[in-house]
């Protein structure tokens, strides 16, 4: 291979999700590993009939090269959509269309992170955030995090043993890996905090309509009296994250910044997507699409938590979400999920070992449970398997444990 | 605005070109100023059809995540069309599918370029790859360029200055914003010299398809015997611009190291908008298309050219490009463009001032004309009337000469 690379390139691993997803791309495989929504909810005929007037009306525009903005009626959407249940009062010019809500995170990296500036975050994180920014060479800050979210006191803490902490990156709603949502407290003290030490705080949203049961907490952004939120949106959880359109909302004065980055980055998102999802909003009702997301993504919740409660040993812990996803597992002591994951694989059925979201390692009895894109039938299935192998690690650990102990 | 910015937002302007197209959104402007394919020349119905049989057959897949490499049938065919037409021997896992080829610049910047790491570049070069890698805040070189391409003597002389040269960037085929193409002779020296320096070759070549006279050169990807270039191509001029639709293509063993990268920046490109191309390429003759573009580019070009003989003041060069969508323009003596432009856009016409295409600065007397979106009529007025600016200001400029010399 020829050429020199750049330092950054040192960090950064091919991500172990992803690898993963290869291999269980067999029909025959019950993948509890990827973040995939479920297909059957994707508007198909919907799409088809939104693109046909889309071209038939607006052909040449939909095809041409646009703003680095984004389309302004999409954008006047999502801003409308989010001021009705965020209660916040963002404008279209609030707004930065994005490929994802992934490219968001890289645009704030590019944005903020020279090496070695700190980056506060939950422990453990999303994974796609870690990889994002880690291109920007920062040191990432676990902060402690409970089912409540992050700790505000150890939050304060991890800021004091900073030298230059440059953003705090929290996912509140139904978080990637663990499926926890964050206290309205909890949330208010973030925010407060971030604003005194004048830290501006990346809330990563891409669940948040995705909630099944509680009551809707606000968002950082509705809470936001300081300016220092950017909040991150996408369709793919609401729509189909094939089309890789998501957005940036701020009031904080830095959309700007991200418009200039985007423009170097890729010119602009696909007008054709933008409009074709545009088109998509004007004629059909995206609340009433979510409704069924939601009812769907709860029966494979309600159907993972009763699995886990049947099948896995004692020792093991889980969360019971209220949205999103994903369920999180502990493991009983220190049996390791990459162990667990190998010998799993053997038996038909896939999960992601939990160690790979904390950003500085550690942790390797966690693994990631999907719930959104198998049957309740298959996923039954699957936590049983996995129950089973776990037990046989349990035994063995246990075993081990008794002849070193006693 | 909340936040310390990274140290790299200090250089990063908005592009001059894409703050005028604001400008020149207006109806009644002649604008020679952006890069806009015409849209005429898009497919829509055949987009349309495309569209529509996509999603009766694959609806579901279209619309989920996909491989940050991209689509395989789709790289398998964009592979094909390459090897027939630049004789190389790429095969679909050579290729990154890119949103556009500017996040192949973007991505290229992020994996080699450390601060103050040595870019060369033609002098001019494309503004776009300027801004995608100024934010890897390196060193632009400027090679000495002349008709036939960069001159060797000065390539090899600037490398000797260099401290870390880590990427030689080109656009040998009718370059923007100069519409030249390199000679085969200048393109064997370069990649030799390129080869000796072990420094890697980007072969930016989103107009090579559009030559509408001469006959092809080989790409630096077809001459490449030492697995140094990274070509990048686009959909952009040969289909439509506003799908984000472009490739990488490189034996040099990179390739990995770009997936690795995309996959941080955005996950990977919409599985829509590959598929639904890929779906259009199944079922039409872009061949046949292309031939059309060709023709129509053809025409303005001659338009222009003519128009340029006819109306511009004694002083004034142009380049009479083979292909592309932009002729350049060297102002008599010292006027200065920025002037030029806005007394032009006072007459109701607009085109880009060349100094910001020099990264360096300076050039001032300079301009880029397009003529790819405007009808042979509009061409043909926009050049007389910038003919009278150019003019007047000659005019000024060479009674201030007088006054001055004597």
């Amino acid at each position: 291979m020829i050429g020199v690379l750049a330092r950054r390139m040192e960090e950064l691993k091919a991500s172990e999700i992803r690898e993963l997803l290869k291999v269980t791309e067999q029909e025959e495989m019950i993948s509890l590993a990827g973040g995939l929504p479920a297909p059957e909810t994707f508007p198909v005929p919907e799409l088809a009939a939104a693109v046909s007037r889309l071209l038939a009306e607006h052909g040449p525009a939909a095809m041409q090269y646009s703003t680095t903005e984004g389309y302004q009626p999409l954008r006047a959407k999502i801003a409308a959509r989010m001021n009705a249940s965020m209660k916040t009062t963002f404008s279209a010019d609030d707004l930065l269309i994005t490929n994802g809500s992934q490219q968001g995170l890289d645009l704030t990296g590019k944005i903020f992170l020279d090496e070695g500036d700190e980056v506060l975050c939950e422990s453990p994180t999303y994974l796609g955030a870690v990889n994002a920014l880690r291109a920007y060479s920062p040191r990432f800050v676990e902060v402690a995090t409970d089912d409540d979210g992050m700790i505000a006191e150890d939050l304060e803490a991890k800021l004091v043993g900073c030298r230059r902490p440059k953003l705090i990156y929290v996912v509140p709603d139904f978080q990637n890996p663990t499926g926890r949502s964050w206290s309205l407290e909890r949330r208010q003290a973030l925010l407060e905090i971030a604003a005194r030490w004048r830290v501006p705080v990346i809330e990563d949203a891409p669940y948040r309509e995705v909630r099944f049961a509680g009551e809707p907490v606000p968002t950082l952004a509705a809470l936001d009296r300081y300016g220092i939120v950017v909040h991150l949106g996408t369709f793919s959880k609401i729509f189909a994250p094939g089309m890789r359109l998501g957005w940036l909302a701020t009031t904080s004065g830095l959309r700007e910044k991200y418009v200039l980055v985007k423009q170097g980055a890729d010119l602009h998102t696909s007008t054709f997507t933008q409009m074709a999802v545009d088109t998509y909003l004007e004629s059909n009702d995206i609340d009433a699409a979510i409704v069924r997301i939601r009812r769907l993504y709860r029966s494979r919740r309600d159907a993972m938590v009763a699995a886990l409660e049947r099948e896995m040993p004692e020792g093991a812990t889980f969360t019971r979400p209220e949205g999103g996803l994903f369920c999180w597992l502990q493991l009983p002591g220190d049996v390791d999920a990459r162990e667990v994951l190998a010998a799993a694989l053997k038996r038909g059925v896939a999960a992601v070992p939990g160690g790979s979201f904390f950003p500085n390692g550690g942790h390797e009895n966690t693994m990631r449970l999907n719930f959104s894109n198998m049957s309740e039938e298959r996923i039954a299935e699957g936590i049983r398997r996995l129950g089973v192998v776990i037990a046989e690690f349990r035994a063995v650990h246990e075993a081990a444990c008794e002849q070193l102990c006693g």
